[in-house]
């Protein structure tokens, strides 16, 4: 029998299955120092111990996308190792911030499975959890991906889709303990916009874009221990493209809205996401959003925004899908979150 | 109104405005590894806590370029968003080394706006100084760049034109509290050349070259926070070309001088530079140096050093200018800037 | 005479000569996420605090091999500018683990000499020792090179072969104090087999392939300090080729070995090691190993392998050598090692 990791096909999935991921990471300033030079992130809570203090935390986590990141890398080669595609995301919930020296790990829940009608792949829905070193959950969500089946002439297990929340509640949102924005400083911040200045339906084009380049995607992609071979191998595809991870354009596009959301300060919820088109290297990824709702928090100052995150591979058109209903060619990412700003 | 910042136009300085820079920064291990991966950089006061110590210092700062590269990136959403040409630099002074878990931030004062007689744009000189958590200078310097203005019609400002220091006298120059080079280890540091082996009118050719590459100066770009479009977005040179940041040559061209200038291990002073043409992606860089001035410090076995910096695309030749008294199209870089030795 | 270091040719070295080599480096997670970044690598004792401490020791190392290049990298200057050609490697041991805020530098005794028949180049073997801020070893190896010399007239020196144990015996190696395998999580470690699963001469095909960019292995051996110019010059070679450090191509080796030997944790032993045919960038690396041996060591609970690890630009080929003796054209390294791995 060989040794090497075959990853898990659709058989292999039971509802009620926990999967405790292997290769813990305890982070660093390393890690932090690597994200910024990886995209232009500059959201001021997560540069600066400083400003990080003044909003009521003991020092500057890493960023809520790297958090995201460590604790999703660990899931491939045990969830989509044989995936043909990533199909959603769901109740997305960052519930603590992680810090330089924090351990972090994953373990994920098989909470659906639905063989396709062609009896050759099936859908499993797994509920993620990252967990740090002191078995405090840091976040959770749901993913669902398609997974080939070993054997086409395996039984069908019997059927179970989780019922999904479309959108979390602004109470479903854990807000980190401590966090103050009475004292907030919009101008080391970087925009003098507060919650009360957004309106809902209102887009904004974040007008700056990147050309990325293979050498940094895979380096991310490595960073965050996600081992899937498409990301790296120019031999795989045909048309020798390596295929960059989709967390790369979200954090791409993250860091890009920067400018004309500097004060979304956290991200506290993950709604739903698609990888509309594939990206590859050469591309100059851009980014819009829209404010799709607001709400306020128990906590004071503290406001939510829902934000869709769009990012493109090209300028200028908000447009997201054709009269088809699919997502136009030019779109990469459709992301819908939460975030917290100073109200 | 868009809420993305389209950066101040020339009518928007005034004379005696204080800008505070958006973005605090904390430093750590991680920004210190990234600069040694990215340049060469090999001067031991930077690369070894035990060198450090035993040269009078805490532990190894980050390096004083890194350092200038923190500060100088907050400047430019303020600063040169709009610039048509970084025109110069002149009174660098680093007053205080930068150590992991320092958090800087920075602010610049307009002391100078001339408009140019073609009504379109004005020049702007800021002295921008960099500070730490307790509000310690750590550096500073005065910049000038050609700004566009946003109406061509708007009256030109009362013109206020700088005296500026050519040269910064050894009496200006900060040497950092406790510093001490009479237990120096020449062997640890990697030559034998004391302040005393070189002569005025001296050049080096260091002989080295490294050919650059998109992933590496975008990552340096990032990492200090520096959002200038043309660093990072292909499409928007007509030749699709990225301009490399002119601090990556500069922090490029500094490490490579090691070959021969090892022992000038802390930068103090930045006296003037000129980025004399762009470099591409592809470029292989070259250095050489002249030894343009010494002097004596107030500390007893510390030397300063005042030395001429090229970079150039370009092996071989060390002229500067043509007859033209134009920089010749192989150099990209002509730096002045003062450094101390052990004498 | 010129200020640059223009190496040390065949004649400048003697037997019994050490030489300390120039710029110590403290290293931090830094250095270790940057490690992480460029390589795939996964080891659960060099990613997790926990896991290292589950396993006995105080948190967890930089990988074995960052280690050895750190200490490899200072040695090029003065052993390795004006080599023709790295012949091999012997008697490597890792004697001490490296943590964040290690200090490092390193030193060379010249233990062998030998002048070739054509008068114009000559061995120089070395034993190369890297130690900590404390004097403690933590690790050495014998490299033998070929070296040109300077005048090909001047005298051969006495010729001296030392004699190399072709094998480290498995007293040889060093076993980190209080290396504990007892309560060895294979779950979060990321693979079931354990050393008794493994049997002399069974191949493992590591699957997994990388393909190599410029910025990646610029970075990498920039950051260890190794300034041979071949890996960073373009115009250096006629092809326009940077040749690739051959430590770049070990630790990418070492990283896709993960999987199929997740739970071979512990370098401790390297008994040679050739760097078969030059790698460049474009290439996609890949890699096998061979278990050579197998052996019990003095605490309980940890057993050593012996293992071939081969890095190719081919997949499918388990062959190494052609007819003629030689290696075939797609084989890149050929490296025999000792590791640690729970029984």
């Amino acid at each position: 029998m060989t040794k090497t990791n075959e990853g898990r096909f659709f058989e292999d999935y039971a509802v009620g299955q926990v999967i405790r991921h292997a290769v813990p990471r305890t982070v660093s300033g390393g890690e932090r120092a690597l994200y910024h030079a990886l995209y232009p992130a500059r959201h001021a809570l997560y540069s600066s111990d400083l400003f990080a203090q003044s909003c009521g935390l003991p020092s500057s986590p890493i960023d809520d996308l790297a958090a995201f990141h460590v604790v999703f890398g660990k899931t491939v080669p045990d969830v989509s190792l044989n995936a043909v595609a990533n199909l959603g995301y769901a109740e997305g919930r960052w519930l603590a911030p992680v810090y330089a020296g924090d351990t972090l790990r994953s373990e994920s829940e098989v909470i659906g499975l639905k063989q396709n009608s062609n009896g050759k792949t099936g859908v499993v829905w797994v509920r993620t959890r990252g967990l740090n070193q002191n078995d405090q959950l840091v976040m959770e969500y749901v993913r669902w991906v398609m997974v080939r089946k070993r054997d086409a002439d395996a039984a069908a297990p019997e059927t179970v889709v989780p019922e999904l929340k479309s959108v979390l509640a602004v109470e479903d949102l854990a807000i980190p303990r401590g966090l103050d924005f009475t004292g907030y400083d919009f101008e080391l911040a970087g925009e003098p916009h507060r919650w009360g200045d957004y309106a809902i339906g209102e887009k904004i084009d974040h007008v700056d874009g990147v050309t990325i380049e293979e050498a940094e995607h895979m380096m991310a992609t490595r960073l965050w221990q996600n081992t899937a071979k498409v990301h790296f191998d120019a031999t795989f595809r045909p048309d020798g493209q390596r295929l960059i991870y989709g967390g790369h354009v979200i954090s791409m596009a993250r860091a890009l809205s920067f400018n004309g959301l500097a004060n979304a300060q956290m991200i506290v919820g993950l709604n739903g996401g698609a990888h509309a088109n594939p990206c590859f290297s050469g591309t100059t990824v851009r980014a819009w959003s829209e404010v799709l709702d607001k709400a306020e928090t128990s906590v004071p100052g503290v406001g939510a925004v829902r934000l869709r995150l769009v990012a493109t591979s090209a300028s200028g058109s908000m447009d997201l899908k054709g009269e088809d209903g699919k997502y136009l060619p030019h779109v990469l990412l459709d992301l819908d979150y939460w975030a917290l700003m100073p109200v």
